[in-house]
């Protein structure tokens, strides 16, 4: 399975994390071999679905054999960019910050945290997770010291677009967005993925009006 | 704009949300009325699928008019069910439940927070966002008090499954849910919203391995 040229859309790019989580669910069972209904099913989508998403990416399996669990779920992960390892900063180690440092894999998916940035002058100094908290101020010194590939912003929207200004002015061009800044507006040569946790309560409400619907899909 | 009684595909109701914050700062800034192209625009989809994404539920705007933002605003609100006061209860007051009991407007988003819930004895009966903190233990107490519409669930997937059982027995049937625990699978009659963090990482893991396509969309 090899990316092709051609654009993919983003709900089948969303998709292949979650394809990562049940196909390594199967491992962990067991299961060698699955089809592409019983791996709909899991995923809770369709057959043909499974088939299209897979082609994407230059398709996969064998007609009337399936999937082999543990080629695909490797394939999937070297698509997500698992085997990398993507240097990575953190800015603002409030709640939401902590919550990742602690819960996120980093390795696993392919990211290396290799530093904490916070304004707060009790937070700068101290250590979490293995790393030093720097002060904003520090930012310059530490790219030149670290090439860094991904930035995770943990901080409000009111201060992201002078945050974003000075990751942006010392290179770093992806990121992992949880205020509502826009920096593709601003800055399109980067690669962002946008987070609105508060857009999930929405879409909550809205189900709980409409409960014909049913989330993930 | 009412809601028909077709099923509307989740990638639909999960821009909702973005409407909103779009049609919100559209307000802000004073734009009264605006056309389906400069929607797309904002919104970094194409105008047919704003018109399609609309017409969904019942359609809105005039053609060659466009669609006046304060009532196109309105009308999501409602789909999103911010009219109303959903009585609601977090369990899990770490790090994660920390940021969301901070950030999340709850009443304007049509939820109202009543309970949080924990199991870690230095917590509970400690105060936060003016809420004490309970026992795991005390739910059903809680629960005959209270009629609880839907619950937060910021706790590690270990503990999921025992946590959505109680919640379950006590008539709790709507869940924002940050675990893998399949909620659904195991009580089909829920309503339930998952949000996977990590996936968030992985998703940026593949954009910054193939950076021909780009987030939101």
């Amino acid at each position: 399975m090899s990316k092709t040229d051609r654009h993919i859309a983003m709900p089948v790019i969303r998709r292949l994390p979650r394809y990562y989580r049940c196909l390594c669910n199967m491992e962990q069972n067991g299961i060698e071999k699955i089809s592409s209904r019983a791996l709909a099913e899991a995923m809770n989508i369709t057959a043909s679905q499974v088939r299209q998403d897979l082609n994407c990416f230059g398709g996969f399996g064998q007609q009337g054999y399936g999937y082999i669990v543990s080629m695909l779920r490797g394939e999937i992960a070297k698509l997500l960019g698992m085997d990398s390892k993507k240097k990575t900063v953190l800015y603002g180690v409030g709640n939401l910050g902590r919550a990742i440092i602690y819960h996120f894999d980093f390795e696993k998916f392919g990211f290396e945290l290799c530093g904490l940035f916070d304004t707060n002058p009790e937070l700068v100094g101290t250590e979490l997770g293995g790393l030093i908290i720097s002060d904003d101020e520090e930012l310059e010194k530490f790219t030149e010291d670290h090439t860094v590939d991904a930035a995770i912003l943990c901080i409000p929207t009111t201060s992201a677009e002078e945050v974003v200004e000075k990751l942006y002015a010392a290179g770093v061009r992806c990121f992992l967005n949880f205020n509502h800044f826009d920096i593709k507006s601003r800055y399109p040569d980067c690669v962002v993925e946008n987070v609105h946790l508060s857009e999930s309560l929405m879409t909550l409400g809205y189900l709980m009006t409409d409960k014909s619907n049913s989330a993930e899909e």
